[in-house]
């Protein structure tokens, strides 16, 4: 049985363009390093790469540092001071600040000190998209960029966090993007890479791939091919809904992600619903990937308010631009199935 | 022209075996970290190749922990202690330590106190290979992993540093490799990747490269295709101090690594021949490749007693399991008519 991958928030295949960038990257045999030809080709791939993902961001002129994860791009900004945030971010920020920033029950985060701040545009787990306070010291962009028209330049925060794993880029290599002058201390020492912001031998394959993949989403993005998605999404909701009334959906007054839906069913385990569906050929997603494994209840969904038994029964759904809709469909009836038949065991 | 690559110690060409596993792993669209089937197996690509890189390395048993790069090892293995070393050390290293170990004019280190103490296993610039003491905290064992039979299990270190690129991997990943048992704090936070040691989403097209390099150098090693690159590199000294005898050839009565040359003509600047061998078709080196660029006397010969007028005029030429005797000496043959052209100046 063909197998439907709704997790792209988890991570996404690799994009055909950063595919083939990839593979024409293992021919360059240089450290970008190194004065020689050999050396100044892969410097010259780095930096092509780097232009593709500061444009396609809307980032010209800013600094694009590449890392090997958005998670070490948090570490690398937030490791030296501690930022205000909210629940509602990923670990790898949360692990490094101040959570006391307020969060309403359609996600909302409140911001009082933007300087002093962090605040995601959009999250992973239900896809609410915030507006961002002008002078944020920083935004995790991760999940929005790609999926949403914005332009770092015009955001008014001074760093941002992206990946290239989410937009169809590979695994493994992500940016800290900072306005020019900003001060930012390694923490990888040594060889003075990036502009001495991050010193080690540079991934050349993995930044090839993501410049071509970066470049290749902000065309997608232009294109229109997320109105499908939403389009998509939003029929899948609307068929859940007039199906299973109970149902509870996560963020739907907010603005969101055109991609993401999250929902849940009380008492109907998330850990559950995934591997109930995973076994019917369907791959999502309970909380985050880096959390899921561990079963317990959403943070996200605690912070807006929401008790154990819908943070514990939620799923995430999150579409990509390859998404057909008769998938989507064939994975509600599948669904709807087996969550007919957990009310029957449940009864 | 047929250009000549003989930088192996700055980076290796990509192996074919590493070539085919990372575009089959291109395929592989899950996060290791989810549970679903796509999830696991990404998972299981990552347990492959973390299972082929201890292999190699004879560290069976021992935790290989992923990272971006040595250089990201290093960190994460020295930045919450001040471990003793060398000048020797490769700045990745000695960026945290305290450099207070003596070195011989062989390049040899004299260790005081191994526990708290780390020592690389082979120089990059020289190839010098040190006796590593029992009980030793920590080696970086980069340049060594794949030219040299080696076990971690049997070196009598608690951890070590290693890279794929090194041996015919990909740029971008490496990996800290530790007696299970040791405790080492997360730099990176938040997804607990990494038995909780390295947060942040593998790069799994990477990390199977590694995994297929390491395997196929520990075969060749095996198969003795260093033995011959270690007969090229000595017809290679052997013609040169012949045709060029004031030539200083620096380390050459330590074990060396058998494929690394470094040797200095006074007066005439590391740098300068780097680039007149550039133009004539040849890639060589002065200094480790993250320090090229930077036009200084090598801190590795000065460590070694060298003076400004060597330190400063030495090149280093690595060679690689696919290099041909035949361009090797065509390399001597027109640096020799270089190095004629210098002193014919000089004069």
């Amino acid at each position: 049985m063909k197998r439907v991958y709704l997790d792209h928030n988890a991570t996404t295949p690799l994009r055909p363009e950063a595919r083939d960038a990839m593979i024409a990257a293992m021919d360059i045999a240089g450290n970008p390093s190194s004065v020689h030809s050999e050396g100044r080709a892969a410097k010259s791939l780095v930096e092509k790469a780097r232009a593709q993902v500061a444009s396609a961001l809307g980032a010209d002129g800013a600094d694009v540092v590449f890392t090997s994860s958005a998670t070490e791009a948090a570490a690398l900004f937030c490791a030296a001071q501690k930022l205000q945030g909210a629940d509602v971010e990923h670990d790898a920020v949360g692990a490094w600040i101040d959570p006391s920033l307020s969060v309403d029950e359609n996600g909302l985060v409140t911001v009082t000190d933007p300087g002093q701040s962090t605040l995601q545009l959009a999250n992973s787990e239900t896809g609410v998209i915030q507006t961002l306070p002008e002078g944020l010291a920083l935004s995790d962009m991760t999940q929005a960029f790609g999926k949403l028209p914005l332009a770092f330049n015009w955001s008014g925060c001074t760093a941002a966090l992206i990946s290239a794993h989410k937009l169809g880029g590979p695994k493994g290599i992500g940016a800290l993007v900072i306005k020019r002058g900003t001060d930012v201390a390694a923490q990888l020492k040594g060889g003075g890479q990036e502009m001495g912001r991050r010193a080690g031998t540079e991934n050349t394959i993995g930044i090839a791939g993501f410049g071509a993949a970066a470049e290749a989403a902000a065309r997608d993005l232009a294109d229109g091919a997320w109105d499908k998605v939403a389009q998509i999404r939003d029929r899948m909701e609307a068929a859940i809904a007039e199906a299973a009334p109970d149902t509870i959906f996560v963020g739907q007054r907010a603005n969101r992600l055109p991609n993401t839906s999250c929902f849940a069913t009380p008492g109907w385990k998330g850990e559950t619903q995934v591997m109930q569906m995973d076994l019917a050929g369907f791959a999502i997603s309970a909380g985050s990937a880096c959390s899921s494994g561990k079963v317990r209840a959403s943070k996200v969904l605690t912070a807006m308010g929401y008790g154990e038994d819908v943070a514990s029964s939620a799923i995430r759904v999150s579409l990509g631009v390859e998404t057909a809709e008769e998938d989507v469909m064939r994975f509600v009836e599948t669904w709807l199935q087996k969550r007919k038949k957990f009310h029957a065991r449940a009864a």
